[in-house]
This record gives C-alpha cells, sequence and structure tokens, in this order.
C-alpha cells in the first residue's frame, strides 16, 4: 500500500514510517522540520542522538532494501501538499503532522493561535487534498484521548448513544479538551466528521492516550535509527521525564495529588495500531473513532513504578508533589472504553516491570545528555502569558511552579 | 455600561448598537469593514441602501445626543484589539466580528480557511484580551443554532444531563455542525468554555437562530439609519430571500423538500436579547449558553406564510423546489429549548401575518435595487470548489444547481 506519512520525522512519526516499510508498504515521509526548530527555540534537545532524517533514511535503505520517499514542507502550504498528492498518489495518509504537546499551547497568546492555526488548517488543508486529487485515499489521523476531557461517566469511542427525553440518537462524544493543544485536535474532528459526511471521505481518529518508549523492532536495528525520546516539561511525555529523572536521583515531579489518570500505551503499540487502521480502512463515508491505549494509570501509579523499579537497580528515587501548573481535576474518575483495535488484533505491551527497568536503563545509558533544567514545570495554565525566562528564575528560587 | 460591539457595522452590530445606545450605554463600535468588501468580491449588494458607519453614526449623534465611538480595525490584529481595551476599557464585550455565512464558507478551500482561520483565531485573541486587559468584562459571544445541527433528541440550552452505565454527568451538548462557518461557531464554543474554566472568564454564548428584518425602533427614526438587507444566497437569510423574490414575481428557492426546520426570530428580538444578556452577566467562570430564537419553521412553512401575504397585496407568489445545494436532512425531528432568555424579560415579536406585510412591504420599497440574478445557490456543499462563475452559466443554462 502507498502511504504517505505527515510528520514523518517526529517521535510516532518516525517508528511508524520505518514499521510500515518494513511490512513492504511503499512509504513517503511529509516533514517540515519544524519540531526540530522547537527543540532549538526552547533551548531542549531529546535525551536520544537522533540523525537527520537523510542519514536516517538512508540507513534504513541500507539496513532493508527499503526507500522511504522524502517530502519536505509544510501541510499547511496546500501548493506544497498538492505536490505530494500529485506525485505519491497516497492510498493512505497517516497524519501526525501537528503541533503535539499541551504546555507549548498554553506558554502564551502566540503559542495558542500557532498552535490552532497550525493544527486546524493544516488538517483543513489534507481534507480538501484528499477530496481533491485522492478521494478514495484513507486518512488516519492522530486525535489525542484529551479530546474527552475526565467526564463522571464511561468515555466511549468517539460516539455516544444517548437517551432523552423519550427519545435516542447516537451522537459525537461531548468534548473537554484540557489545553489549546487538545482542543486543536478537538477542532479536527468536528472538521473531518462533517468532510466524510459530506464528501464521502473515509477516516480513521486515532484517540491516542500518552505514548512511552523509545525502541521499536526496527529503530533497534541501528543507532543511526534511534528514536527521539522527550523529558522536557514541554515535550516530554510523563513517564519518559519520570525515567530520565530517576536516572539522575531527581525527585519525580508529580504535578498536585497524581490522581490525574489517562491511557498509556507502548510505542510499539502506536506503529501497529496505525498499521492496523491502514490495513482495515474505514468505508467511504465514515469517520471512525479508536481509542488508542492500552492500560489506564493515574500519574502516581507511574511514579511509584519508577521508585521500584530504580531501587532494583540501586537508584535512590524520590517522589515530589508540586502544585498542579495545569487546571485539572487532581482526583476524577476515568474509565475508557478501548476494545476496537483490539479487535482488529493489536496484541498489546503491557508495562510490565521488565519494561520499565529497560526504560530506565536507556535513561541511564544517556545519562550525560540529560539537562535537570528542563525537568521543572514553567508553563502555568493559570497566566496567559509564561515568559519563559522570568518564569525559570522565579521557580529555581521559590522551588516550586507558582500558582 | 461600557460596551464594544466588534462587528457593530454589521446587520445584526449596527441594529444592536443603536439598541444599546440609545437605552443609556455607552457604546464603541470595532469594525474593520471587511463586510462591506464581500459584498464587492461577490458582486451584490444590500437590499436596503446603507450609509457609511461615519455618517450614520454621526446622524444617530445628532438625533439621540448619544456618540457612538469608532475604532477601526480588525480583531485578528491583537494590537489593535489591544488598543481598543486599552482605550475604551469595556465592562461588556458584544462579539459579532466574524464572518457569518455558511455558503460563503463552503465556495472553496480558501474561503474555508478563511472562515476558520478568522472567527477561531479572532476569538482566541478576544479572550487573551480580556483575560490580559479586563478579566471583569462579561463576554457576549453571537454563536448559532446550527451548532447543535439536527439531532434525534431535544436540543437543550448548551448543556446536557447524560446518564450512562449507571453514572450521570452535564455535559457540553454534542456538536454536528453544517458547514466550515458553522464549525468555526463550534471552535468557538469549545474555546471559551475552557478560557472560563481555567481563567475564569465571565461568558454568555448567544445561539442564535435565523434573523430577519430589517427595522428596529430606532433604525426606523431616519433613512440615514437604514440597516442592512441581505437578500443573496450567499448572506441573505431565507425570509428576507424569500420576501424579495415574492416582490418581482420570482419563484421562491426552497432548497430540496423544504423541511429543514430551524429557530428564528426578528432583528428586534436580537438586539433585546443581547441586551438582557448584558444587563444579567455571566459569573465569573461561567460559560453560559442561551438558545436566542422565538419560533420554530419549516423552509416549506415560510414560503408558505409569504405565499400568503403576497396574495394579501396582490402578488402572485409560486414557490420551487430546487435540488438540496447543501447535505442536509430535508425532513427530520426538531425541537430545541429556548426559555433561559425569556425567564430574563424577553417578549418576543412573533412572526405574524402584519409583519410579514411589512417584510414584503420593505422589499417593494426598494424594489428597483433588486438584482435577480443573485436569488439561486452556486455553492454546492458537494464540490470542493465552486467556481463561481462557470456555475452561474452552468445553473442558468440548467435552471437548476448541479448535484
Amino acid at each position: 500500500m502507498k502511504i504517505a506519512i505527515l510528520g514523518g520525522d517526529g517521535y510516532c512519526g518516525w517508528a511508524t514510517a520505518l514499521h510500515l516499510s518494513r511490512k513492504g508498504h511503499s512509504v513517503a515521509i511529509v516533514d517540515s522540520f519544524i519540531r526540530r526548530e522547537w527543540d532549538k527555540d526552547l533551548d531542549v534537545a531529546t535525551l536520544t542522538p537522533i540523525r537527520s532524517l537523510a542519514e536516517r533514511a538512508g540507513v534504513w535503505e541500507r539496513l532493508s532494501g527499503n526507500r522511504l520517499e522524502v517530502f519536505e514542507g509544510d501541510v499547511t502550504d496546500y501548493g506544497f501538499l498538492s505536490s505530494v498528492f500529485r506525485e505519491f498518489q497516497p492510498e493512505a495518509l497517516v497524519h501526525f503532522a501537528e503541533q503535539r504537546s499541551a504546555p507549548y499551547s498554553m506558554i502564551d497568546r502566540e503559542h495558542a493561535v500557532f498552535t490552532q492555526a497550525n493544527n486546524v488548517l493544516g488538517t483543513l488543508n489534507v481534507l480538501f487534498a484528499i477530496k481533491e486529487f485522492q478521494p478514495e485515499c484513507h486518512l488516519v489521523k492522530l486525535g489525542t484521548m484529551g479530546e474527552y476531557g475526565t467526564p463522571n461517566i464511561d468515555i466511549e469511542e468517539g460516539y455516544l448513544t444517548i437517551e432523552h427525553n423519550g427519545r435516542k440518537d447516537v451522537l459525537p462524544y461531548p468534548k473537554q479538551a484540557g489545553s489549546f493543544y487538545h482542543l486543536s485536535k478537538v477542532h479536527d474532528s468536528h472538521n473531518m466528521l462533517f468532510a466524510c459526511r459530506i464528501w464521502g471521505l473515509r477516516a480513521t481518529d486515532l484517540n491516542q492516550g500518552v505514548v512511552y518508549g523509545t525502541v521499536t523492532d526496527e529503530t533497534a536495528l541501528d543507532e543511526a535509527l534511534i528514536n527521539r525520546f522527550d523529558y522536557d516539561e514541554v515535550f516530554g511525555t510523563v513517564l519518559n521525564r519520570f525515567c530520565v529523572q530517576a536516572a539522575v536521583g531527581y525527585p519525580l515531579t508529580v504535578y498536585g495529588k497524581g490522581g490525574q489518570t489517562r491511557g498509556y500505551l507502548d510505542i510499539r503499540d502506536t506503529v501497529r495500531c496505525v498499521e492496523l487502521a491502514c490495513l482495515n480502512p474505514a468505508a467511504p463515508g465514515e469517520c471512525r473513532v479508536f481509542n488508542q491505549f492500552t492500560e489506564q494509570f493515574s500519574v502516581l501509579d507511574l511514579a511509584r513504578m519508577v521508585q521500584t523499579a530504580g531501587r532494583k537497580v540501586s537508584l535512590k528515587v524520590e517522589i515530589q508533589h508540586l502544585p498542579d501548573p495545569r487546571v485539572e481535576a487532581e482526583q476524577h474518575y476515568y474509565n475508557a472504553r478501548h476494545s476496537k483495535l483490539a479487535d482488529l488484533g493489536l496484541q498489546p505491551h503491557l508495562l510490565s516491570e521488565s519494561l520499565l527497568d529497560s526504560l530506565v536503563n536507556i535513561a541511564m545509558l544517556y545519562r550525560d545528555r540529560i539537562d535537570e533544567s528542563v525537568f521543572l514545570p514553567r508553563v502555568n495554565w493559570r497566566k496567559p502569558a509564561n515568559r519563559r525566562q522570568q518564569d525559570e528564575k522565579l521557580m529555581l528560587t521559590a522551588g516550586v511552579v507558582q500558582r
């Protein structure tokens, strides 16, 4: 199958590109490399020393015999996106090409506006390009479990049967997103559903949980193929950050009580979920939603698991509760359905102790590259402008984030 | 009260500005005049000969003794919006400054992207400006009944109590908007709810139905104060268009079966609803939703009422069913609650036969200005690009819109 991966140089995108390439698909990576620019702007770096796309794509071709076609450009540029469709004619389009950090979108007005403009208008371009150039192409779009928020009822996969005043309908599940980034995905979901309805497009919205891990079967083949491993407060996902903190003896930074419960998955399951979605496309006019995670944990659950794993390799791991810089429930009901990908054949990699050990080991392997100054949260949801330099000084003085 | 009206030169905005000014409020009009540019771009004009804002604001000041402060600029320009807040320091902000036509947003990709960028990013700017400069300011934002779509259950005012698997929560009412314009309002609603939650802003989302009429107590005082009356297929609302069609003996253009049912209200009720919202502000942190309409009608109901009214003034009025250029249910359940504004004291102007007479009379009064070539729908929801010149020729030849 000809599969284009928008954002194929990023964390999930790179792993997915290699996985689909190994499975024999013809893969194109479409990327503007802006993710690498954000690292520079924020003065942070991935724990793992990733190579340029040209270099790692070259290594992959030598190792596997499979070529990754590369298109450099931005999906918000419709002329560029059109040329990708005309040249590559994808049968499936996997869309990771969005700004994906909640704290980044909450830095200030400029970052909020950028995030929503980039994500929502980019996805509008994708929908129009499919309709214009390749109407049978299956859109596999990365959403987020964060679109649902933390309602006091069970979370279903995209749609909810509602009975009200003696009548019944199946309606889009109500959305209560928790950042301007998560909201951008809510907006995308509404736009996608509409485009499928009016134009008969076929789409799968993958509401993904928090991803952890860095190694997949393909990236493990050569160090030059190594994937990103972000641990900073802006782009680092929580379990990755905890492992890095444990490796250098820094207390695990739990926001608030730590009862915040979310869905999680191993990056090896991310790549498999995307493959399953591509292999089993949505029908024309269908906008289906899969909740893409394998297990639920609270933040405090994770911290305690990392503590246990750390002890086994003689690390002394403490847990520090910081005032929550986000506006979110610190204790809440959470029960989210996630059976559709399992029904398609997903065999989950669960977060066992052994996996945690290997995560901590990776953090220890690249210990020299760890910058402790990027651990503490500097973006406060309650403030409309988080001037990062000032905040940093303030927090280093106070030892905690400002409420 | 100091009230700033974003989009105060437009159809609802101008009527609202005069009404609030007459009631003794200190009113500022904030407008970029882009609405007047769209008329030029589409080669259409309001039925009524509206004057420049400078002229009509001057006439109002001479007649009423009340000055309308004018700020010329665009809310997507944050520097400009900031200067409005610093200079005027509004206690309430009425936000009409959005691209408000569904067909306009469906012309092609450029118009869809423009509509969502203009509306969503403009409203983001408004939220940040309130938080930054005037956090107690009450945002009164124009939404649309079209956010809800046509679900098979009763429509509530913004929120719905849902019982599911033995648990219960009050959640945002699920949204199923029917155009990229209506979707932009859905996106706004989600962003507003979030901003109220994290920053304690106070907001009222007025989900307005289809507005009809042009005369209010204030615009009737002098012809120089006359309001817009749009009847073209892009910006004309359905009842206004039917009255103009009746006046020139053109068949009323009903899309499809005409069973499409929506909420409607007189523009004299629009201005009163906004006033009621301003006088009874939301609490800090509250994002409340009012369904702002007074009666439900199907399109065919309206066509038949115009037919009856036309006969009384000796007009021969025919009804023509065109293939529906929109993708929508032509027959459906529709029952939307609208009690919150009534609870605050709204006394509706119902669409009586006498009012219809006056609407038809206005159309006959300005009959010389009617351009029949703008009646027929030229924007087809099913096509991603509606090249208007070509479509026009095509439809004049075929006599109907192309499916």
